[in-house]
C-alpha cells in the first residue's frame, strides 16, 4: 500500500518532490529540534491521485489522513471537534516550488458552533475565540466555497460602521458573535446548506480545495510564467494552529535571514502582535520592523536569531521564515529559500563564497539568470535625477526604475502595454488576480502593504520595479484618480519612481542603460570561467552592439540587414528597387543603397573591434517595404513619380495569401541576384575598410536566409562568393569569409548534411522553425494558443521556451547531419530562445558553438550558460 | 584516359546510361548485322564533361572525335570535305530516353561550297546537292545558331512565287542555287561571318549545338514532366547520311512493329519519296502509308518487316524505327521502344505475354502507370455520341474524348485553363513551343501531319486527345478563325472529336466515365496479384465513391466533410455556427447540420459497400465559409438578419495573416468541441445504420486533421471517443471504431512516437507536410518556383512528385517512431502523392499499409503499386 500521509516527525528523507518545499521544511525543523507546531503532510502523490481518480480522493487517502489526524491528536493531547481542549489545524498548500499568492490557505479549522464556545472558556477569551471562529468561516466559505469575499467583508464593515469602531481589534466579543451569525446566514444562502460544523468534513473540503487551487486560472498562468509542470501536483500540510491573535502577548511575522532587498547580511523582517498570519501578508494593517522585537522580547529575539542562522547554513542560503509567537513562546510555522532581488541574490551568492559556504560553482547555480533581467534595465539617469525632486517616498519594495502612463487595472494594463505603451500600475493594494497586469507595467506603486506584501513578493519576482505601501497617497472613492503631494493624477498621467529608493517622482524621468560592476561583475566573471557555449548578441546598429560589448557578448550573431532598409533616408531607394521592372533599373536602386549599408557596416565592425560579426541578407517579403491603403498608394506615386496604377499594380504583385511562406529570405537573391551582390559588395567593402584603418582582423560571415535545399543556397553562395572575391581583388587585399545558412526550415534541418557540403556554419533561427515545425504562424496562434494553455495541451509558449522535443529534435538532426559532412561546422542560435536560459541549456547540451541573443539578454545567458555546463560539463 | 567516343561497332555492351538510347541501338543493330550507316557516338560522360567545362569541349574530347572522324572515313572509304567523294554525316542528339521533338538534329553536315559541286557531280543530280546544301545551311543556322528560322523560310517562299512553283521539290538545282546564295548572305548578315566552310568546324559547332539542347527551355520543361534528371546528359550521333531525296528511288519513313495506336500485331508507318526524314516528321508534306512500300518494292518491304520482327524480339518490345531508302537499297536509322497509347500499350503488354516473349510482371514493367490516365477520362456517352453527326473525320492520333472552346495559341490555352475553362487547341501544325498549350487542353485538333506529326506524338505521349492532319479545316489568314463543313468557327466557339475515331463534332457532346474491360481489365488483374500496398480513394461523395469503387478502390482514405459544408443547403447553417457567440447558439446551428451529414456519409458506407473509409473532420480555416466583399456581406447580413456590423467583426476577426498557418484543422476542434462532437455522432449513427441495413460490418475511421502534439490529438481524440461511446450505447450496439491523424506538420512526424500512442492510424497529407516543411506555400510559391526551374534548383515541382529527401525523410521518420510505439499502427498517404507513381514506389518502400488517391488515379496507382512490389519486393 502506497504511502500518502506522513506526520511531519515520520519524515526520513526530505523529499520536495513528495512533500513540497513547505512540508519538507516543516520536517526537517522537526528533526533539528526547532519549536514547530506539530502536523502532517499529505504528499503530491495524492494530489495527482486526485486528479486521476477524477478530482475524487479515495478511499484510501481519507483513510490514511483520518489514521495521522488521530496521531496528531494523541502529539498534542488535543482532540478534534472537542469542547473541552479542542485541537484547530491550518491548512496549506506546500508545491515543489514556492508559488506565493498563488495557492490558498485555511487556518483555525475545527471550529464550530461548540468548539468556538469551549475555545473561550478554555482561552478566557471570548473576543479570541469567536474572531478566529469569524475568520475561519470567511476562509472557508471564500477558498473552499468560492463565495463572494466582498459580501462577507461588508458585513464586517456595516457592523463596525453602526458600532462606531475604526478598526477590527476594536470589536467586542458580542460584536463578533453576531458577525458570526450573519455571516453563516449568509454562507446558507450562497451554499445552500449550513456551514458544516464536522471538522473532519471541513478538513476534506479543505484538503480537496487545495488540491483543486492546483488548477486554478492564477496558478495556471504562474506556472506558465515559471516553465512549472502541471504534472508535479501540490502537497497540503495539516498542521496544529498556534495563536497570535490570542492577546498581547501573542503575535506573527516574517523574517529573513539576510536583507531581500540588499542582500546585506543583517536580520530583517515585520510583524503584528495580536494578528494572525494573513494579516502581515496581506499588507492590511503597517506592520513593525522586527527589530523592534528586540527589545519587546530579547529572549525569544535572540532564539530566532539563532534560528535563523541554524536554518541558512543548513539550507546554504538565505532563508524566508514565517513564526508565530503565542502567550510569549517561539513558534517556526515555515522556512524556505527566500525570494529576493536581483541585486540582493548577486551580494548574497558572492558573500555565501566569501564565508566559505558554498564554492563559486554553487554560488553560480543559486542565481536564476532571468532575474538578472532587473539589473539590465535601464535606471533613471544620474543628472535627470538630481535635477528631479521627489513628491513622496515610500518602501523600496523591488529595484528598477519605472516610469509611465498611470493605469489603475490590470485589465488596463495589459491593453495599453499591448499598444505598446509604457504604463505604471498604482493600486490601493494587489491581490493574485492582478499578476498579469503587473506584468504588463514597468512598475507597480501601492498605497497599502509592506516589504512582504502581495504587491512587493510578486514584484520581486517578476523583476518589475515596486514601490509599496505609500499612505501619502489618497484613492477618490471611485479609485480612478488619487491625490499625491497636492497634485490630482488620473489615468494617462505621467509618473516615475524608483523601486531601489521608494522614491517617487511627478512626469518622466530619462533613463541610461545598466552597467555591470560590483557583484554582478564577479558572478559574471565566475560565469566566464565556467561556461563552453560562447555568447554572441542580435544587434542591427552600432549603439545595440556597443551595448550588447559592454555587456560581454562576444560577437554578433544576427544583424538584420532589413531593418536597414526601412530607416527614413534608405526606404525611397529599396522602393524604387522594388518597382523596378529591369535588372537595369534595379540595379540602379541598389547602386544608391549600397554606400548607405556599408557604412553601416562599417559602423558594426567598429563597434565590435574585430570580434565576429554574422550579417544577414534581406529576408522580409518586399510587400512589407510598400504602404497598403489606396490613400498611401497614392501619395508615394506622386512622391515618386509614378502613376497610381502602376504603384498599385506592383503592390498588388506582391500581395502573398501566406507570406511567412512566400517570396522571401533568399528567395528574393534566387529572383533578384543583384540585392546579394549589392549587400555582398558592402560588407566586404566594409571589412576591408575597417580592417585597414583600426588593424582588426576582421572575417566577415555572410548569412543566407531561409534555405531549405542544397542547390538553392549553392546558387545564392555562389553568387556571394563571386562578389566577395571579386571586391577583394579590386581592393588587392588579403581576406577570408565564411558563407553560412540560417537553419530556419524544417527541410533545411532534415537535409542539414547536404547543406553543410556548401555553408561554412549554421545559425539556428528558431522563431520561424518553430512557426514551421509546429504549423502555426506567431502572428495568428493567438486566436487559439489561450484554449491550449486553458485545456493544459500546452504548458509554456513555443517562441519563448524552445520546444526541445518537436522542434528539438530537428535541431539535434540538423547538428548531427552537419557535423557528419563538416565536422568543424560552426553552430549558433539567434531566434529569440538564444536569451532563454532553458533553452540555453538545451543549446548547450545540443553541442552549439554560441548563442545570440538581444543585448539586454547578454549577461543572462552567460550565466545560464555556465550553469548549464556546470549541470552537464562539455568534454 | 577516358573514352569519350565510339564507333557503333566498338560497342560491346550497349548501355544506354552512356551511349544513349539511340546510339545503343544503332551499335545494337550493327552487332545484328543490320544495314546500319556507320558512325560513332560522343557519351554522355562528353556532354556532362562539356558543363562542368564550362560549356566547352575539352582538347581530349576534341581528339577523341578528331580520331573516331578519321576512322569512320576509312569505314566509308568517303573523306570529310572531299570534293570527289564526300563524307556527310548527320548529327543528332541521344539521350538515355527518348525526348521526342526535344533536342535538335543536323543533316547534310559536310557540304560547303566546293563540296556541293563535287555531290552534284557525283551523284549527277545538281538539284538533290543544293537542295541539300541549302537545307544544311537551313538547320545549321537554326539549329547551331539560334537565327530566326522565319527569314529563310520567306526567301524560300519569295523564290517559289517568283518562279511560280507551289512545291520545294518543283524548284530546280539553278533555283535552289539562288537560294542557297541568299542564305548565305542571310547568315552573313545574322552571324556577323561567312557560313563555316570547315567542315569539321561544322562538326563541333554543331555538337557543342546538341549539348547546348540539352539544357534549353523546352528541354527543360519535358524533363519536369517526365522526371528526368538534369545530371544525365544526351549523347552525340554522328552518322554518315544516306539519302532519302537523292530522286524518285529513294525515300525516308518511320515504321512500328506493331500498331501504336491499338496495338493491333500489324505493321505499321509512313513514309515519303524522295524525301529527308524531318519532312516525315515535321508533318509538312502528307506521307503514304507503308502497306504501298509492299507494292513499290517487295524486296525492300520484306527485309524491314524481317528487320523489325526481330528487332522486337531482340528488344522484346515494339520497335519504332526510321529509316530511309537510298537508290533502292534499305538503311535502318534508329530503332527505339516504340511510343503507344495506352490502349496499345495494353494491348501490347498482354499479346507479348500470350506470344510467350515476357512475363506477367514483366509485361506489367513496360507500362507506364501515368499513361493509363488516357483511358479514365470521359468517354463520349453513346446515345450522345449516336445522336451526332460528324463535321469532319481526321487522323485518330491520340485516343479519348474532347470537348470544349476553341483556341488557336498555345498562350490562350493556358490562360482559360488557369480559369478552368475546357479548351481544345486547333492548330495548322503544332511545334515544340506548344508543349504547354498542349498539356493545358483537352485536346489538340491539327489541320496538317500524319499519325507521327509532332501533334500526335507528343500528344500521345501527354494522353491529350488528338485528331490529327484533317485537310478539310480551313484556317483564315489570321490564323484566328477557320471554316469547317460551311461553318466559321472562331475562338471561343464550342467544338468536340473523339481522338480514337478521329471524328469531329460541332458542339459539345456529353461524356461518361471510363470502364475497366478486356486487356485493361487483365493488366489490372495482374497488377492486383503483384502488389503490396493497397490502394484507396480520395473522395467526398457517393458518386466519387461509386466511380473510385468500380476502379477497384478498395477504401476511402480520405473523406473532406468541409467539401460537404460548401453545398448550397449547408452553408446557412455553417454560417451561423460561425457567428454564434455562444456555445449554445453554436450548438443550435450545429443541430442543423447534423442530418445531412449523416445523411453524406450514409451515401459513402453504401457506396463502399463495407470496405473501410476514413472520414478526416472540419480542416480549413473558417474565414473560407464566408464572404469577404462589404457587398456581399451586407446581403449576406441581411439574409441571416444581422447587422451589417455584426457582420463584418465576425469576418474581420477570422483574418488571419497566414491562414495556411492559423486556426483550422482539430485547432477549430480544441476551441469548438461541439463541431467535432456533431461529427462524430453523424459518423456512428451513420455507421450503426447502414451496417442494420446492408449487414456490412462496418468499422468508421475518424482521421484529426493538423495534429502537431500528443496532448491536442488527445484532447480531440478523447472528445471523439466520448460521443462515439455515447452514440454506441444509445443505439444498444456493438461497434468498433478508429481514431486516427494526419500526418502533415513537421512536429507530428518528428513526435510520431508519441501521438502513435493515442492515434490508431496515420495518413500523412503530403500537400501540407510539403508545405511546412520547404516552408513556401502552394498559394504563394508560383511567383518564384519559375526562377528555381530555370536556375535548375529544383527539377520537378514537390507538390506533383513528392521530395523522398527531404519530406520523405520526415515520412520514413514518422513511419519509424510510429511503429516503434504501435507496431502495428496503419500508414496511408492521402496528399495528391497518392497518385504519382514514383511516389507510390516511396510509399512502398517506405512500409505504408495503402496510398489514397483521387477515383481516377486508382487504376493508375494499382499498376504503380505492382512495379514497385515487383522492383522491391517486400517480405
Amino acid at each position: 500500500m502506497k504511502k500518502y500521509v506522513y506526520q511531519f516527525k515520520e519524515v526520513e528523507k526530505a523529499d520536495k518532490n513528495l512533500f513540497g518545499g513547505k512540508g519538507a521544511n516543516l520536517a526537517e525543523m522537526t528533526k533539528l529540534g526547532m519549536p514547530v507546531p506539530q502536523g502532517f503532510i499529505v504528499t503530491t502523490e495524492a494530489c495527482t491521485q486526485y486528479y486521476k481518480d477524477g478530482r475524487k480522493i479515495n478511499d484510501e487517502i481519507m483513510a490514511q489522513i483520518s489514521k495521522k489526524l488521530a496521531e496528531l491528536e494523541k502529539i498534542t493531547g488535543k482532540k478534534f471537534g472537542d469542547v473541552k481542549n479542542p485541537l484547530l489545524v491550518s491548512v496549506r498548500s506546500g508545491a515543489r516550488v514556492s508559488m506565493p499568492g498563488m495557492m490558498d490557505t485555511i487556518l483555525n479549522l475545527g471550529l464550530n458552533d461548540q468548539v468556538v464556545e469551549g475555545l473561550a472558556t478554555l482561552t478566557n477569551n471570548p473576543r479570541f475565540a469567536y474572531d478566529s471562529y469569524r475568520r475561519f468561516i470567511q476562509m472557508f466559505s471564500d477558498v473552499v466555497m468560492q463565495q463572494e469575499k466582498s459580501k462577507y467583508e461588508r458585513i464586517l464593515d456595516e457592523v463596525k460602521a453602526k458600532k462606531g469602531v475604526q478598526f477590527d481589534k476594536d470589536l467586542s466579543a458580542e460584536d463578533l458573535k453576531e458577525i458570526v451569525a450573519m455571516f453563516k446566514k449568509l454562507y446558507l444562502k450562497g451554499q445552500g446548506e449550513e456551514f458544516p460544523q464536522d471538522p473532519k468534513v471541513q478538513l476534506i473540503e479543505a484538503v480537496k480545495a487545495v488540491f483543486r487551487s492546483w488548477d486554478n486560472e492564477r496558478a495556471n498562468v504562474y506556472r506558465r510564467m515559471h516553465d512549472i509542470p502541471y504534472e508535479w501536483g501540490t502537497a497540503v500540510n495539516v498542521q496544529s494552529m498556534v495563536f497570535g491573535n490570542m492577546g498581547d502577548d501573542c503575535g506573527t511575522g516574517v523574517a529573513f535571514s539576510r536583507n531581500p532587498a540588499t542582500g546585506e547580511n543583517e536580520f530583517y523582517g515585520e510583524y503584528l502582535m495580536n494578528a494572525q498570519g494573513e494579516d502581515v501578508v496581506a499588507g492590511i494593517r503597517t506592520p513593525l520592523p522586527i527589530a523592534t522585537l528586540k527589545k519587546q522580547n530579547p529572549a525569544v529575539y535572540k532564539q530566532f536569531v539563532d534560528i535563523a542562522k541554524t536554518l541558512e547554513k543548513h539550507n546554504k542560503d538565505m532563508q524566508d521564515m514565517e513564526f508565530t509567537i503565542e502567550k510569549g513562546k517561539l513558534y517556526m510555522l515555515q522556512t524556505r529559500n527566500g525570494k529576493r532581488t536581483a541585486k540582493a541574490a548577486l551580494k548574497i551568492a558572492v558573500d555565501l563564497v566569501k564565508e566559505g559556504l558554498l564554492t563559486e560553482q554553487e554560488a553560480l547555480m543559486m542565481i536564476d539568470p532571468k532575474q538578472l533581467d532587473a539589473l539590465l534595465h535601464p535606471q533613471f539617469e544620474d543628472k535627470a535625477l538630481k535635477a528631479a525632486t521627489p513628491i513622496a517616498e515610500a518602501l523600496p519594495a523591488s529595484p528598477g526604475a519605472a516610469c509611465g502612463k498611470i493605469v489603475f487595472t490590470a485589465e488596463r494594463a495589459k491593453e495599453l502595454a499591448a499598444n505598446k505603451e509604457k504604463v505604471v500600475l498604482v493600486r490601493l493594494e494587489t491581490s493574485p488576480e492582478d499578476i498579469e497586469g503587473m506584468m504588463a507595467s514597468q512598475g507597480v506603486l501601492t498605497a497599502r502593504g509592506g516589504m512582504t506584501s502581495h504587491a512587493a513578493v510578486v514584484a520581486r519576482g517578476m523583476g518589475t520595479a515596486c514601490v509599496a505601501g505609500c499612505s501619502a497617497l489618497k484613492f477618490a472613492q471611485d479609485e480612478k484618480s488619487f491625490e499625491l503631494n497636492g497634485k490630482i493624477y488620473k489615468e494617462g498621467d505621467l509618473l516615475s519612481f524608483d523601486g531601489s529608493t521608494g522614491k517617487i517622482y511627478d512626469g518622466l524621468i530619462a533613463t541610461e542603460p545598466a552597467k555591470i560592476s560590483g557583484e554582478f561583475a564577479t558572478i559574471m566573471k565566475w560565469a566566464d570561467k565556467y561556461r563552453a557555449l560562447q555568447i554572441r548578441t542580435n544587434a542591427d546598429n552600432p549603439k545595440d552592439a556597443e551595448n550588447a560589448f559592454n555587456f560581454g557578448a562576444e560577437g554578433i550573431g544576427l544583424c538584420r540587414t532589413e531593418h536597414m532598409f526601412f530607416e527614413a533616408d534608405r526606404i525611397p531607394a529599396v522602393r524604387e528597387m522594388i518597382v523596378s521592372s529591369t535588372v537595369e533599373e534595379r540595379k540602379r536602386a541598389l547602386a544608391k543603397l549600397l554606400p548607405m549599408q556599408k557604412k553601416d557596416f562599417i559602423g558594426l565592425y567598429t563597434a565590435m573591434r574585430g570580434k565576429p560579426v554574422t550579417i544577414r541578407f534581406l529576408d522580409p517579403p518586399l510587400h512589407e517595404f510598400v504602404p497598403h491603403e489606396d490613400s498611401e498608394i497614392r501619395a508615394l506615386a506622386k512622391e515618386m513619380g509614378l502613376t497610381f496604377e502602376r504603384l498599385k499594380r506592383t503592390v498588388e504583385d506582391l500581395h502573398e495569401f501566406n507570406p511567412m511562406m512566400g517570396h522571401r529570405g533568399l528567395r528574393l537573391a534566387v529572383t533578384y541576384p543583384e540585392i546579394a551582390e549589392m549587400q555582398t559588395r558592402a560588407v566586404i567593402e566594409a571589412a576591408i575598410q575597417v580592417s585597414k584603418e583600426k588593424k582588426y582582423k576582421i572575417v566577415p560571415e555572410i548569412m543566407i536566409p531561409l534555405t531549405c535545399d542544397v542547390r538553392e543556397f549553392k546558387y545564392v553562395r555562389d553568387i556571394v562568393a563571386n562578389v566577395a572575391d571579386q571586391v577583394i581583388a579590386e581592393n588587392k587585399v588579403k581576406m577570408t569569409y565564411k558563407i553560412g545558412t540560417m537553419i530556419e526550415i524544417p527541410r533545411a534541418a532534415v537535409t542539414a548534411d547536404q547543406i553543410a557540403s556548401y555553408a561554412e556554419f549554421f545559425s539556428f533561427g528558431t522563431n520561424d522553425l518553430t512557426q514551421m515545425t509546429y504549423g502555426f504562424s506567431r502572428d495568428d496562434a493567438g486566436k487559439f494558443l489561450d484554449a491550449y494553455y486553458s485545456k493544459k495541451i500546452f504548458e509554456s509558449d513555443p517562441f519563448a521556451r524552445l520546444d526541445q522535443i518537436g522542434v528539438g529534435r530537428l535541431i539535434k538532426m540538423a547538428v548531427e547531419l552537419g557535423k557528419s559532412t563538416r565536422p568543424d561546422i560552426k553552430l549558433g542560435i539567434c531566434g529569440e530562445h538564444g536569451g532563454d536560459p532553458s533553452s540555453i541549456e538545451f543549446c548547450h547540451k545540443t553541442g552549439l558553438t554560441y548563442v545570440s541573443c538581444s543585448p539586454y539578454r547578454v549577461p543572462i545567458a552567460r550565466l545560464a550558460a555556465a550553469q548549464a555546463n556546470i549541470k552537464f560539463p562539455r568534454n
